[in-house]
């Protein structure tokens, strides 16, 4: 599991800093998590081959998560895509997007599919042989969703040498893959975990921006591996939190406890403040694995 | 008179390449002209003054030109902004950003006036005590303008002595630098021309981007005395110019010939090319004062 963080300030695009998104790289998937304006650009300065990019998730409809979005549908088109593109976000993205193109007579070559979602519960959005993505339902000025990133368990680990001194025919060793106790050639009922190891540890990441302090998505995000929480403000701000529906990375470092996180990431941060350091600092007052994101780090999840 | 090229590439903004974006100052007025993705950017790195933009003018609604606005609209409420903003552009414009604006439940805080365009014929659109802009309508794909920005001839100058030797009161002299003919007094009729002298020459400055080549915009553009005109594609491309509906460095020169344009700048590069030289090449085959564009280029335009 890879993250690239393409931007990690909320807000307006300036000369050294971006507005959100990121890259998610999971089991073969290239995941869009947001699209601030000069995304585009950043995939560039990045290197991340545009086509890999096969689903983009929006959190939510200010512009700071989003206005990127046309532009980067757009390009796709002048690079001549051929690949599906879909598009999951609150309702109404699908009328920004080809209101844009209607009026532009450019219409993409390429299949774009909208997923528009308007639930207040936390549901299965995209699922497939590895990964599952769910919705994490948050406390902000708009409709507003983060989005949890599950990868599926991969099939038992087969012990070919352990299977021929069991004395199990080959055509059984799928079935041992997949769990199941087989009857070898003298008739004899086999444990499957006599010849097999457990599959790699599934990882998860939990994106939640923008959002107030909300217990409620402490269920939904339990035992995650990698926590990015939002944390527009410090403590000497905290009173600003809640009137804008955001959080402090105090209230972040909180949900990451409660969640019982494997690690928190910080981000969306005001650009009121010189530095991030105190980020860190006040996070680590009530959990201990704190990181920063910056423009134009990545970071790569070592496996469990 | 001051031109700076903020973005003067066609498609899509790249890590070293804007879209179309430039600002234009002419008497004390900041006229952004166009709006690519990433135009907000741009603009800090040149320092200018948001507050300084009074006047927007949007030639087509294709992204390269127009993707940046509904940000910057976006940054100006966020920095608390109280001056009123004008938009000028294609009809459709409008729809686009009160649509973006209503899905983020974030109405600006200043008055955003709207002047949407649909003639094609040249108009007449903005007009003050010191400058006239117009409308050039353009051959594209889609409804496009270029405009067309006019100094006005400020007052004639005083000769404050000749005007005290002529024996002329005082009290006429807003009459004489407004032109007119005055009586001394000793009852005598001074012909203005002996106590004045003409005004400072105006300027004026023609953008035309993007076009195929069109020559009904030569009477509108007449003897202008600066000429951007998009130059897209080199020679060796010249049968893509009318497909797309873009013009040739050599067909941008012709205008600027046939229109007795003072200089002709070229912008709207294809990427295609490694190298802008031979752009100027090309349409100095054709006429002499050619300037390429290029991002972060300023001209100062002295007066004549």
């Amino acid at each position: 599991m890879k993250l690239s963080i393409l931007g990690c300030y909320s807000a307006t695009p300036r000369a050294l800093t971006n507005t959100t998104s990121q890259v998610l790289e999971m089991n073969n998937h290239m995941f869009l998590i947001d699209c601030g304006e000069g995304t585009q650009v950043q995939l560039r300065k990045h290197k991340i081959k545009f086509n890999r990019i096969k689903h983009i998730f929006i959190s939510h409809l200010h512009g700071d998560h989003f206005f990127g979005l046309v532009g980067l549908i757009s390009t796709f088109r002048l690079l001549t895509r051929e690949a599906d593109l879909h598009i999951y976000g609150p309702k109404g993205i699908k009328e920004i997007v080809t209101l844009q193109m209607k009026l532009a007579d450019s219409w993409t070559n390429y299949k774009l599919i909208f997923h528009e979602l308007s639930s207040n519960e936390s549901q299965l959005i995209f699922e497939d042989d590895s990964v599952e993505v769910y919705t994490i339902p948050l406390d902000h000025r708009v409709y507003t969703n983060g989005y949890l990133f599950k990868e599926k368990p991969g099939e038992r680990k087969l012990d070919v040498k352990a299977a021929e001194q069991a004395n199990i025919n080959v055509a059984y060793y799928r079935k041992l893959k997949q769990g199941f106790d087989v009857v070898n050639e003298d008739g004899v009922l086999i444990d499957n975990e006599k010849v097999t190891s457990p599959p790699e540890p599934t990882m998860s990441y939990a994106f939640c921006s923008d959002t107030a302090y909300k217990e409620d998505i402490v269920p939904i995000i339990k035992n995650v591996d990698v926590l990015y929480h939002e944390s527009t403000f410090l403590e000497k701000h905290a009173d600003l939190a809640p009137k804008t529906k955001h959080s402090t990375a105090k209230q972040a470092a909180t949900i990451a406890k409660k969640a019982n996180a494997g690690m928190l990431l910080l981000g969306h941060y005001s650009t009121r403040y010189d530095s991030l350091e105190a980020f860190k600092e006040e996070a680590r007052e009530v959990f201990e694995f704190v990181t920063l994101c910056d423009d134009g780090k990545t970071f790569e999840f070592p496996s469990k």
